[in-house]
């Protein structure tokens, strides 16, 4: 159903539907589809237009596909990737390509078609972002797959199809290059240092402040140095820790309120803003069949954080032609504004 | 009025704006702003609200800054770089920045406000391709620039603020990532094979046909195997060269119907769809000072191409996070579809 292809160009792996591709008609449908009434699949009363669900925080007594869940995770009803064969790594002539082989979960956050994940109670963000932890420690024991990706589009804008509030999980058999890169830097900082990148950096903002947005004893939000949009922000765990799926429950409930926090802080200021937000965290390190020398890297020097983006200007082809960015809104400025939003602020209409 | 700052996590540089950012509020009037009538800085009588002209090609006997021009080049009146002072290269702790040093233009292709580039005489495209090519040359003598970067944003979708036809150009002090994994990657396989990765790439869909748009003498519109988006196409110069700078006025000329043909041809199958095209060429090659090995590494090796990207998705959360992409149509189909396309085909309405 799908292909990953290498641009030989770029090195960068594409996913692309190779059997029932979209047709120019099909975009044009797209366009003026808008104004018609949406059903929600993801509201109680629907489980039966998903396929069944892989997970789900139930009342007990309440039988799997029917109401009466609070999360629910099941798989994509239009995934990317196959959870099905082999990966089948082929070349064709200057090309490499291998078959669409992952899993594309979806997680359902709440049954309540509006509620923010920013205003959501802390007890259940811990639920979401626990399942999190066990949803990747469970796809980790597939040795093919290597990484997995979970990520939050909110708001049409950010490329939410379905407005419910939900979480996506990708899991892939390569480690995606952005993923790679910090890999990279962050070995490459740890062999000429002994000490982690992303620790440093902390260290180093903790020491000037004027990024910082929350400090607590456990996470670190900040607006990164270089950030690319307007109010990127980044959760960091301030212990040393390069894999999410090694989480306490202490630390992820620590963890729920921190990202309550700052989706709350960005909803407030910045009117409800389509956002995405990414985890980063270790690939894959179960041993893999001739890959002996495999457990010498194990990404120790990574640290695991959480990107957040507002979308809020657009992507031009400046971006697309060069890989870097312009970013009109300094992450100091970004930073001080979200420092003075309390969580009694009132939401702005 | 702006900094580079460099991200020490995915080594990626950042334009931010440092002395008047955009604040939330902001970002809030932008999104009431939408019906307002609008004033066309680029319409004929409008010359003096834009910074004074950089080039013309106007009617004999017209002065600078007035009505009677076909094509006018001038500085962004909100550049993103700012032409006058030194790099300053410097470090913070653990990052690293430097002045927003660079040139920032627009080329305003014609005075008509609606006229698509795939609509325009060829005569009248082959001069804004050769200014295309004057402008980088130009600025390329000035030794703290090392790329100029040509894009294009049509649609608002695509990131035009303006809907009168422009190009923009943005050269700046470092080699953008994009292009530079770009030239390693050409590099690696010329040292590898003594050949041209991007021939190598031409010969082999030559041979395949199934992702071959147009197959002119001078010219191959591609839609790439590991396309990102649906109806990417790519416009490569048949014959082996590096830098569009050295291109004669018969290729341009040549290049200009092939340009022409693709973006009538995306504009009738896709319903004038928002798209981006950036070119991707050679950076500059005059030696600078403490540069001895310079000319050791001139990027004969690489081959310049324009990617044009049609805006039909949206980007979304795992493209973010990744740096991969999902591609729902094949570009198979799309080159099929754009190959079917004949220059006489009605638009659908």
């Amino acid at each position: 159903m799908s292909e990953f292809r290498h641009d030989p160009v770029q090195k960068r792996w594409v996913i692309v539907a190779v059997e029932r591709g979209r047709r120019p008609s099909d975009f044009k449908i797209e366009k003026k589809d808008k104004g018609k009434a949406k059903f929600c699949p993801f509201c109680y009363g629907n489980e039966d237009k998903t396929p069944p669900e892989i997970f789900a925080i139930r009342e007990a007594g309440t039988a799997p596909d029917s109401p009466g869940w609070q999360v629910r995770v099941i798989p994509n009803k239009f995934p990317a990737l196959a959870i099905e064969g082999d990966i089948g790594r082929r070349g064709l002539g200057i090309f490499d390509l291998m078959n669409g082989v992952g899993a594309h979960e979806v997680i359902v956050e709440t049954p309540e078609h509006e509620l923010h994940m920013g205003d959501m109670e802390v007890d259940h963000l811990f639920q979401i972002v626990k399942i999190y932890r066990d949803r990747i420690a469970d796809l980790y024991k597939d040795e093919r797959l290597r990484y997995a990706l979970i990520f939050k589009n909110h708001g049409e804008v950010a490329g939410a199809s379905l407005e419910h509030p939900h979480t996506q999980l990708i899991a892939t058999p390569i480690t995606p290059r952005t993923i790679a890169a910090e890999l990279d830097s962050a070995r490459e900082h740890f062999l000429a240092k002994e000490r982690c990148l992303f620790c440093d950096i902390m260290n180093q903002e903790t020491a000037l402040k004027e990024r910082i947005v929350i400090d607590t004893e456990d996470f670190l939000v900040l607006a990164p140095f270089a950030s690319r949009f307007p109010f990127e922000t980044w959760i960091l765990p301030r212990k040393h820790t390069h894999d999410y799926t090694l989480s306490s429950d202490e630390l992820l409930y620590s963890f729920a309120e921190t990202l309550k926090d700052i989706l709350y802080r960005l909803k407030t200021a910045l009117n409800d803003p389509p956002f995405n937000f990414v985890l980063h965290t270790s690939p894959s390190t179960i041993p893999r069949p001739g890959k002996s020398t495999y457990w010498s890297t194990l990404p120790y020097d990574y640290h695991w954080h959480i990107e957040i983006i507002p979308r809020l200007t657009k992507v031009a082809g400046f971006e697309w032609g060069t890989g870097f960015y312009i970013n009109p809104t300094p992450p100091e400025i970004a930073a001080e504004y979200l420092r003075g939003v309390g969580q009694d602020t009132e939401v702005e209409e």
